[in-house]
């Protein structure tokens, strides 16, 4: 765990001269997961919580379901040049009876057999792989909690204020408690390092649950919340046009530009109750 | 072309109501790539420029190293529910002689034949794949240039600005002069329509220029510079730990938190000249 960041000479550049200083970069590391000792994917990730980020991976790909899906988890002894163990391949085994996911290009994606490839196939690819619908979940939240959570984001984020480097997702009940962070260098495996922390306290599917994430909100996030079943998902920055599609049609709420006081709401205004004074 | 925003309510949420209006996203798509008929890839990108995108993926991966590899491109006739062909499908034609990519999970990485995965495997595959060198080029550049290079990527964003949902990668020669700008939802994407173009206009290796990324520097990042040939790399935020020493190997000057009149320099101190008053 000591490779969350790196420490390395950088040269500051100013008008006024040059000056050498340490600096702290975020650690960044390929990572092999294989499923029964089959090549599944290569995911370039901050290491730390590696278990997680295999757990939220298969979850958010519709692979498993529960954590009982889940057998066993383990570092392959995979070792560099000077005989130490990477820890950059990790096989998960999954329980008997789980089928094993496809590998190929095709895995996550949206082809049919002809040559259709578009946002609709898409919509209906995630639709047909969940388990878990947020339409139903009648929580409700106030927009003055939400406001409190992108504070609460940073200040679990020690690491982000020594490298700039690193995405943060954070996971939250409805009344502002928080429930875990992580963070990553890929925005992706930050959110499947929440989801797969869920997974093995057996909270999946997250309801009441909001997610945060401190940078934009694309289809590939709004598609894990919804494997995962969060009701709530609230970003610092802009959605894109497909990731509102998606939230409209898992029934979720999606939350853009969350700054300061206020938000733009693109989807599932119903579960914001008024602002008021006290959260 | 109309697709590079899409127009949707959005609900503004504030302590004093809530106001209805029509919001600009930036649109993201699935584009599916095809070597010879054959899937290779799958990327959420914002449409526009795919064949440049198509072409500068090719490129940094390492499967061509020139626009006479690639004889055709050419959507597939894929159609959505209502009939329309979608452009989502782009079907690329190597030349006669051109070895097809590998199209499995391990296609751009790391894993040697026993468990090995590690940043020195993942900097080891990106020298065996590597046409170009940017370590010999010889270019100079000044810092008061590099601190220009924002303001004319963000001046050449229009979209940027109506959405604050996509990422930009810029093309600059070392006297400051504009090459190209391209946007995409996705970082590497932006970058990859950079290099496509740069291959189409016959400029690829890119010696003596500049590329300006509108966010972080990670390794795929450096990567894909590397694959073209670019001598200086400068990110507006931060780099990761795998950029930098993969920046280091190459002979890449490497910049980050190009910020207002100052920078970090992680990499290739030796081709930033003196800052001077008149760039």
């Amino acid at each position: 765990m000591g490779r969350v960041t790196v420490r390395r000479p950088v040269v500051r550049l100013t008008p006024n001269g040059q000056r050498r200083r340490p600096d702290s970069l975020a650690a960044e590391e390929p990572l092999e997961l294989r499923v029964d000792g089959k090549a599944l994917a290569v995911t370039m990730r901050t290491p730390g919580h590696d278990v997680e980020l295999a757990h939220g991976f298969l979850l958010t790909e519709g692979v498993v379901g529960d954590r009982e899906d889940i057998a066993t988890a383990r570092y392959c002894d995979s070792v560099d040049d000077s005989g130490k163990n990477t820890y950059n391949v990790l096989d998960i085994a999954l329980a008997e009876g789980v089928p094993p996911p496809d590998t190929g290009v095709e895995r996550n994606f949206y082809t049919t057999s002809s040559c259709g490839v578009c946002g609709k196939a898409a919509l209906d690819a995630v639709k047909l792989k969940s388990r878990f619908s947020p339409a139903q979940d009648p929580v409700r939240i106030s927009p003055t909690v939400l406001t409190t959570l992108p504070d609460a984001l940073r200040e679990a984020q020690r690491v982000f204020e020594s490298t700039g480097g690193l995405h943060a997702a954070g996971l939250f009940r409805a009344d502002g408690t928080t429930l875990v962070v992580r963070e990553d260098i890929g925005r992706h495996n930050a959110v499947d390092k929440v989801m797969g922390w869920a997974l093995l306290q057996g909270l999946v599917p997250l309801t009441g649950t909001v997610l945060l994430v401190s940078g934009r909100a694309s289809f590939e996030l709004v598609q894990k919340a919804t494997m995962a079943g969060v009701p709530v998902l609230a970003a610092v920055s802009a959605p894109s046009s497909l990731a509102v599609e998606l939230a409209v049609e898992s029934g979720m709420t999606l939350v853009g530009f969350l700054r300061g006081e206020e938000m733009n709401v693109y989807s599932g205004l119903e579960r914001l109750v008024e602002y008021s004074t006290s959260p």
